[in-house]
């Protein structure tokens, strides 16, 4: 029989954006795809392999290791969901099923989420949402927010996502990041085709981030046509966990002021800082800061958008895509093409929209579930900084490893020195050499982490980014003991 | 006192990607924003406005409206974001807060889940909700699904965006789309540069799809040096309710597969269909039956995407955002590169996966709620359906309005004769005649609907979209009454 009709081809990678097709995302690729075919392999045939599970401490997943989630937390956003059980109000609270601060917090929420959950929002979100956060930034800065700066977004990367490309000009647009930084900004310049203008780290300074070079990149770029369009800081650093100090948040903002430079700032792990020390300050907060103190009017064009999300912090929601970013600074019709472009995507899910309500105002001294979720926060909170710790110890006592003090977030970045032979080795099979100590971990031990070339890094250093999420040290002994195997196997 | 430095200006839309710029999308904006001032000032100043309450009759938002969650869906999803209500069970089952049925509903969604709702899911999204929707579709056309050709996403309109993103291959692209179409599609295109290739709906025929035109189209495009990428096809339609014949799809998949193009069937309403004598046919098995009945392999490179949400059909879920895509055809490297893409966003919300879960896999004869749930879909059903007809009805008798038969989705489009000193009028204040009418409807009544400019229609045809969505009857005859004020106003 013949055929009908000849059938055209199927479409290619040729068919595709080709932006597209370069951009790369570490945190999803090779390594997390052997993770999974290594734990359905590990369920199909226990003990075929050297280890008898996984440690994931690939990506910053609270819940996923032993995190729980917050009990008032849930237990409000599950009333919410379903109104009606508050017929049986009596009994919910006769049995101790819910506290009464529960109920009356999800009636609350109910009246502020207004017809149901299942309807589309505003564009920004739930204003009564929005005023809860409204009041969370004006005290925790000490500094007026408006509710209208504030946008409710599927998690922060979607906030990124939309925002860049709406900056992104053209191909002569540059947008600067810390190296190392997180690889969904890479991901994103190249999507867009905007240009990567990075600022190195100051790793032997705790990952410190050096003004000058800032501004030196940015009168290099201008110099060579490019229009440095905004800059991106991630304070607490991801992977780095640094925490900007003051001046330099300052002398950040001063030379934005001077270029008219758009501030990104990421601050989604502003509440993770362990080291009491030091304080994280808000952008937002120095911002005003120099607005006040400069009557003149040098930092009144100041262009800002902060993003904070449920994903970190002690809500570790990041299954439930909760984030918001508060925009200031821009002129009128900059902030209705905002607008614009959020709308057609309509709005955050409403999940979202009140697990941040849940995270931004939490139970008070006095209240019935107070106690408790004190109790929570704290266990959560311990347990990160302990492990941090423990971690850094381990890793500054360790061969070929070198580590900064941790200050905040949920990983460690160390550096590591491999043998040369290492090195030549990895070359050879095609890959860099920090992957390859990530895939010959992995292989050995079941411990996934993310090599630094997924973060970029000043170029002949390598190093590997783990959360220390994974409960206990167990899985951290077993690394060690793989570390020095890998030094013996490739040293001459 | 002098400035320390001459602050840079802000940036300008000048300075924004104009492509963005360009993106129309008439659902959220002018009119929208009237309704929220309006809402406002009513609250504020009662009696203030020609009309006590506005009527938003303007997107497909069920539960704004009158219609109810469903009980089953929300109740075992209240139970899926706290799982430690369970240790209540004993008592929520003899107080008759849970059924039976919902509990156990909810433990099977909780081990599907994993660890916690809190917690990323895999990129395509929770394994065993796939294999439920696969189930659902392979009940639904008597032929297979893979589980791993799906992806569960933050509503249909997001997988749509990154979609569109990786098949924009460069400015001599271009897709296909039914005019009058659902906005989003326009504004994507402009947003990603790609060429609007539009098919026009035949009014008369109900809204029905030519497919001779479609490959007229194609091979003009082609002729004029654009390569055609992908079609879209919305069955049932938006704006228009139509539903595709079997016939028709066939003859769309026979030109996809002639001339190598990706079909994108965006099926969001295939649980409206109100006219029981026609029936709905998925894209998918259709397909299918043209790859069984051709073994010579006219139809086996076809390429489909199909798309479903629990924001319409009977779950009305908007706000959670919860929808899926299946993904058929495509060769390996070009379903990798769709992978890596939406990784890079991680996940979907986890409540919209459980959503959709809900969606597809119901309390079914026997379940404890099985009862009220079909009461409850019943009641949603013939609600629009009644509301549909008589909405219908009422066109057709109004002077000027000429209204298609409704056959399934959420909305009518009738066509507007407006009076020539109205068309007038209209320009002479910059607007099209469709928009100025629904503008003056809004100020008069408070009834606010879409204008077909924002849909496309045919040059120098008006319509205006409405939903069936809210309540009574009061609403049309005011809009009756109205529309007849209008016509005698401009009336020579």
């Amino acid at each position: 029989m013949t055929k009908i009709f000849d059938p055209a081809p199927t479409k290619t990678r040729l068919d595709l954006n080709a932006n597209i097709l370069k951009a790369e995302y570490a945190i999803r690729g090779p390594l997390l795809d052997k993770v999974q075919a290594y734990e359905d392999h590990l369920r199909e045939k226990p003990g075929s392999l050297p280890f008898d599970h996984v440690v994931n401490a690939l990506i910053g997943n609270p819940q996923l290791l032993d995190q729980k989630p917050l009990t008032f937390t849930r237990q409000v956003l599950s009333i919410v969901q379903n109104p009606t059980i508050l017929q049986h109000r009596d009994i919910l609270i006769a049995k101790k099923i819910y506290n009464r601060d529960v109920i009356k917090r999800a009636e609350l929420l109910i009246s502020q989420v207004g017809k149901s959950m299942g309807t589309y929002t505003l564009t920004k979100g739930i204003l009564g949402i929005r005023n809860d956060i409204a009041n969370f930034i004006t005290q925790r800065d000490g500094e007026t927010c408006d509710p209208d700066d504030l946008y409710l977004t599927d998690g922060a990367t979607m906030a990124i996502m939309q925002l860049f490309s709406l900056f992104a000009k053209d191909s002569k647009t540059g947008v600067l990041l810390p190296i190392p930084q997180y690889p969904l900004y890479t991901a994103l310049l190249t999507m867009y085709n905007l240009e990567l203008l990075p600022y190195y780290l100051n790793e032997e300074d705790g990952w410190s981030t050096d003004t000058v070079e800032i501004e030196n990149v940015i009168k290099s770029s201008i110099s060579n046509g490019t229009t440095p369009q905004a800059i991106v800081i991630i304070n607490p650093g991801n992977p780095t966990g640094a925490i900007l100090s003051l001046e330099t948040l300052a002398d950040i903002l001063t030379i934005a002021a001077k270029y008219g430079i758009i501030v990104i700032a990421d601050e989604v792990y502003q509440q993770n800082i362990f080291k009491k020390e030091i304080e994280f300050h808000s952008m937002k907060k120095v911002l005003r800061h120099l607005q006040k103190s400069h009557p003149q009017g040098e930092y009144n064009n100041v262009q800002l958008v902060s993003l904070h999300s449920a994903s970190k912090g002690t809500s570790g929601e990041c299954g439930q895509r909760g984030a918001f970013m508060e925009v200031v600074g821009f002129n009128d019709e900059v902030k209705e093409e905002i607008l614009r472009l959020f709308s057609i995507s309509l709005c955050a899910g409403t999940a979202g929209q009140v697990l941040v309500d849940l995270m931004v105002k939490t139970p008070q001294p006095g209240d019935e579930s107070y106690e408790l979720d004190q109790k929570e926060r704290h266990l959560i909170n311990n347990n990160m900084k302990e492990r941090a710790v423990l971690l850094y110890d381990i890793f500054n006592n360790l061969e070929g490893f070198e580590c900064q003090e941790p200050q905040g977030g949920m990983y460690l970045f160390p550096k590591l020195t491999l043998p040369q032979r290492a090195i030549e080795e990895s070359r050879r099979v095609g890959y860099e050499p920090d992957e390859y100590y990530c895939h010959k971990l992995l292989d050995a031990t079941g411990i996934c982490v993310v090599p630094g070339t997924g973060f970029r890094q000043r170029p002949g250093t390598y190093h590997i980014r783990t959360t220390f999420l994974p409960p206990g040290t167990e899985w951290i002994t077993r690394w060690k003991d793989y570390h020095l195997h890998f030094l013996e196997e490739y040293s001459n």
